[in-house]
């Protein structure tokens, strides 16, 4: 019989790449569970209305980073499983905010427009007791809202690149998934020996799509337990939930990341669940669901489920 | 007071077109229900596994259309509203194929490669008591699912021109969004006196995005009641359940579907709710959701969704 | 032998949608020349600065067609060739303008924003001798630009619909592609008998894509010769140049029209020059050239281009 | 006065990230000429018709770059200048392939299908006199055409990040646009002290999009002379041959390409030129050209040009 192991990360930095490059912040077992704290993607620089990110922040140093975590007898062509037990609030207070040039309904960096631009603006929520306390600027209406905390960030090293925390790719890292919250498990490739394990951006809440390019971002207390699949590797990020298997699709236009998430939904169909693959084409086509992620960044993200009651025996 | 009158639809022949051209089978009045029996996608060409959609069918003669029903009173500029009643299947079978040249995971005529194509295939579901049950074509995997009736296409009589059943655009058309479902209140532009509102192509089941290019395609008897909002148009349309408000975003790439439903949801909390614009942006952002209807026709759509419990009072 | 026959359109409306169902200004042989008075695409309602688009014009009644023209002995499966001898303007002034929604580089209803738009704006150039005189609205520069005339909406009737000519698709349409110009031949589907051309949307010139949404646009004079091949059916527009085979490509993102052309040009190597088609892919990608012909309308446009004298003997 | 120095790289190995923490192989002043021998995209490893793509490369390890250039005095904030003197071969023979899930018109990584997949095949191609020499694998036709070298990769060290060669980005990176050729001046950003110039990637041809993936991929002797340009800072690549001034545009879908490459050009236009934004949004409409770079790297890219002669005084 194992024990399991508690570790709790001493982050004496934070990281705005993923990167094995970075000294690990700790070694731990797979079996192990790992309290981390991380802090919002403004790296705490956003604390009130007048806290434009424009003065307040600098980027690409947004989406600080926790970790690196190494685990041991993690090898290339291992598949890491990261559980996630808990994302809880370290503040009362967490925030959203709209730049001049990014979001998804706006002329942005990636879809240049000669429109005038908005005026950046930054909404405040309380949080308390679970809810989120939305109120608007114009009229005064407030909104009561439960929190449905998740994961924005969450990845491995990559190989032989560094890669921005706002970027994501195969290792995964900036994907915005709601999906990536407690009570679900996610699997992600594992490039370098150890995996090098970052995680940050607590989103207290997100619609589809992180319409206007922030969420209501958090900082956090999270806790995970770490798993390894040996010898069995994934070519990207996989979600698994109670009811569910899910795929990550990465990629622009948005039907590339829609197509990415489901041909990976059908391969893991296959190769898993012994459907051929018209056959899991078929069935994937009438009962699978398929959730926005971000309309936003560099990559956009899908995240393509099938639910488990149809696997089949 | 008024009695609501029940107009059973006696269709002699279907169309092909969204037009004004087209004799209306029946003049109802605002408040008729209004009960027409729609034809499968395929002109019940397609029946047994054997019935390859390129030997039975021909397109661009697929999706035929039930109605027009011409609406008295209603003039361009007007909304039409259309509450689904119900949506029942007519035969014991539905079916749903995959084209060699169509599909959002394949080589397509608007997506083309040349890789070579897949085979084509027909997969035939039973219907009983609101179920439906899938039959691997390898393995013999048998997997029962509830169905979850909704129409295809439905839409008014555009301006000038004559289109297609396969098209869509801001008359509606073929949307393939599973909104459009029992219980639920569509809302669609009013372009030519009567409107003339067309439907048709009933799936018994879709999943997110149709990614095969086909729902379980069947035949039906709907019944919808019909009203009209005088003098107030929308430029697109748009949906209410009891739980939300949707607007239906169409086009290319995907992103421009969802900035579509995105901008109009935006625009609607702005006119009929009292939302600034950007305290609407914000809080969409972090509340709102999106379903993908189609990835596959000539526009792609996403229903962009508010719930209405943060409406307010 | 067989003298050609030459033959003046007497045009008294012109149309705005392309359809089989609008009676023919002509009915002409194969070898016939046409001339034909095409009207600018705003009905020539723009002719100062102050006649901005939104008072002057009501989408869709812009792009007007001259035609439809009958060709005799035209088939469905047919191709029409329509070798472009002149086009000349028949005004002294011709025009350029802004909307405030359309375009490729403003928020636009198919990529909708919530950014202020830009106000309406017309630019008119003087056209003398062959070329244009552009003048600055600020700084009053001056830029004298030679003409590059071509037609930007050509096409034969589709089937079952009637197409808007701000539309565009197999059956050609708005395609806004400059190598539409004097000295090249045009190859068009048939899909109904007599062919029915339209024609119109002349340009003084256009720079790639289109990119405000108009080009310069003017009212022409254009002699055009027809031919006819029999039983030989193109799936989408071709054109060929003295030194140029091209295929125009049209969809949406923009990498969809680069592909439906670039395959169009494959196969047509492969099936008219004996090109193995691995060995057209390898050689077009090499020495093939790719000419944007609009990044604003309904559907984008690419023309891929294949150098003749790389055809071999 | 001073004389032009040349200085000839000594490269005791290659690179395949873009990156400030490679040590530099050469310090250059401004003004400096420098002489780099690149390797091929391959690495050398493709020299046959049997040397497939996936027995010989392993990605990312290909696309290896030379440099880095230290410049002495480039300052984050200044602009490199790279003015291309020669680009010449260094072997008789040159390559292009297709690998099995890479290319505009297959089935890809970055948009998949579940088409079966293409056979990876390799051409070589004769390199004499400033001709390629094409054979057709079947059929056996030649096609003799002359050379147009380019460097497919050009950049310098992002910040934070360590960047692929095989992707690109602000700081440039894998292009693929044909006019960064012998005769051409690119503009570069610097974001590090010393800028940390990289290049290799050199092309012996290249048609519009690169269509398969690869061009007619070749080693080179390159010579380049460097500028700076100080306090003066752009926000992506520009070129400037003897006839054009042009933006290099990056994104995903194309039609973002295009809109990054247009919105350059017009700020340019305007900073530098004096042009009002609206004045010159409508002289680029109509004058400005736009080459497609590449339809197959994790950006795209589009040069947006507009001729000189058109500057004014």
């Amino acid at each position: 019989m194992t024990d399991t192991r508690t570790v709790e990360l001493e982050q004496d930095r934070y990281y705005f790449t993923y990167s094995a490059k970075h000294p690990p912040t700790a070694r731990v077992d797979p079996g192990d569970v790992v309290i981390a704290r991380t802090l919002d993607a403004s790296v705490g620089a956003i604390r009130s209305e007048s806290d434009l990110p424009s003065l307040k922040t600098v980027r690409p140093y947004v989406n600080p980073q926790s970790g690196p975590i190494f685990v041991n007898g993690a090898m290339p062509g291992d598949t890491l499983s990261v559980e996630i037990l808990s994302i809880e609030p370290t503040e009362k207070v967490a925030a959203s905010w709209v730049r001049k040039d990014f979001g998804a309904l706006v002329a942005s960096s990636s879809t240049p427009m000669i429109n005038p631009p908005l005026d950046e603006a930054v909404w405040l929520y309380t949080v308390e007791d679970g809810k989120l306390r939305f109120k608007a600027k114009k009229g005064g209406r407030t909104v009561e809202i439960p929190m449905k905390p998740f994961l924005g960030t969450i990845g491995t090293a990559p190989v032989l690149e560094e890669i921005s925390s706002l970027n994501l790719g195969p290792h995964g890292g900036n994907m915005d998934c709601p999906d990536a919250c407690a009570g679900n498990t996610l699997y992600l490739p594992v490039f370098v020996e150890g995996a090098y394990l970052f995680l940050g951006d607590a989103h207290a809440l997100q619609g589809d799509g992180e319409l206007c390019g922030s969420a209501v971002e958090m900082s956090s207390k999270t806790a995970i337990k770490l798993g390894l699949v040996r010898g069995r590797g994934i070519s990207s990020p996989r979600i698994e939930s109670p009811e569910e298997r899910m795929a990550v699709g990465m990629g622009r236009p948005l039907e590339d990341a829609y197509r990415a998430a489901q041909k990976e939904l059908l391969l893991w169909l296959r190769d898993d669940y012994g459907f051929d693959l018209m056959d899991a084409y078929q069935l994937v086509s009438q009962v699978g669901t398929a959730r926005i992620g971000n309309v936003v960044s560099q990559k956009y993200t899908i995240v393509a489920k099938f639910p488990k009651k149809y696997l089949g025996a």
